[in-house]
């Protein structure tokens, strides 16, 4: 069997083949700055970028939403999976935003579904996902999602 | 039908969870260094660093293979898909290796499979894939593999 | 004698203790966000980010200004000298923003004067300076000032 | 007076020209490996590039003199003050080095000479300074020089 990871069907299913969402496909927007060294040698957005963008998005709307405390709380989440489609190229100094879903809510981990979009941008220029599993900040072991943070999840759903 | 790239699958089937990989499933590895900025605030390498780890290994085996010129050549690679499955942590000061293969040749493109180790491990601490579309550095349209790069890519299947 | 970049000089002379300075110091603002992977093992921005955002700031001003095109400009800036001083922490999810303001203009350079603030605060978190030479995109061979980003570096000192 | 960080002197005091230092200026190296993202739009590192790899070569040469543990110590590094003169470009896939000098020693704080290198290059491509103040992990007051820094920073004097 294929698994959803293989690179082999990344690269050839045609019915995979990955497309821009709209806003609507968002349940929330972070708006986010970039930097001139975001710009590689072929003058755009490096792909890596789109990554950092994720990663500061989603934790900027989990602490927003009051369900992580970075320095001291107990759970924290590790990421378990990153995944970026690029269908249009970003570059300094435009400012853009990241549109947040949850795709799904596990025991342990939530997957994010994220855009990235020029700010205003009609479709995404790059959508991804982001799978995030909660652990214990000492033993670093999967935990069930708190309580608040399962809320949280739900309004993004 | 659910798609390779589909964040509720990444997500829920077991059949398809991802495992890392021995030494023996890579071609080809590049050692890189870690820098103190890579580590997050939880003490670790950020899941972003590893993409540009991908990037790296990628683009230096081009060029060390003379099948890529950034400056200069006609043809570049640009980053069409990235995906990364996280299975330990790394840390700075610990210096890494990337283990490098083809997973697939297209017309247009290359789908490398690529598992960073921390240097000398047995197996991959993370491990994705990149698809690199060759695309024409002033129209950036896709164009056929060039001849030399097809070789190169065979080299690493 | 002792330079003004010298290391010793830097470290000793309690004359020359860097203070931090007030937004009136500075003559324009530039808003910027701020990442999850700029927190560093010690919880706060890396001191590296600091220059990420002078370096920003003083880019996002010369294209705004219509002083700068990166992609086809004949004349671009180069970094000749950066430095920075650190007074106080400043975290992820915080934003931030970048004061700016000319201290000298030279035949073919500019020497910024920038600070980093948190987004409305009083005085600098961090404050150095930026000194970019104009060449050539080319010859990469310093050129004597052109006439707009003159009257545009006049219009910050 | 014009002080030491002055942008004015900086960028204007002739007997400060600030010059390459060669190899034997320096008591230490240490090897670091580019990264494709680390070439900018004008295809070389860019300015910032340069302060993480000094950041990485100070906190790797303390952590291997075993002087600093990032995750446990009780005494940290705080980076106080950087500064940075470029002479000459590198770029990714180039490997460098970091030559490390100790240029002052204070009570709580230790000042490095630091000088990049292309990988075997006589003279630096860059050179600059870092002031690292040690402080109490928790308070985050500064401590007195632990006896074990002391001892490694008078190596590298």
């Amino acid at each position: 069997m294929t698994s959803p990871h293989s690179p082999a069907a990344a690269a050839s299913n045609p019915a995979a083949r990955p497309t821009p969402a709209p806003r609507s496909h968002y349940r929330r927007f972070v708006p986010l700055t970039t930097r001139w060294m975001d710009n590689d040698a072929y003058g755009h957005l490096n792909n890596v970028v789109y990554l950092s963008l994720f990663d500061s998005a989603v934790n900027s709307a989990l602490i927003e939403g009051g369900v992580l405390d970075i320095g001291q709380g107990e759970v924290i989440g590790v990421v378990a999976e990153t995944h970026c489609n690029y269908f249009a190229s970003l570059a300094f100094p435009q400012p853009v935003e990241a549109g947040l879903a949850i795709a799904r809510v596990g025991r342990s981990s939530l997957c994010f579904d994220i855009g990235i979009f020029a700010a205003g941008g009609a479709e995404t220029a790059a959508r991804g996902h982001f799978v995030h599993v909660y652990v214990d900040r000492q033993s670093r072991r999967p935990v069930p999602l708190p309580d608040r943070l399962l809320a949280f999840a739900k309004e993004l759903q």
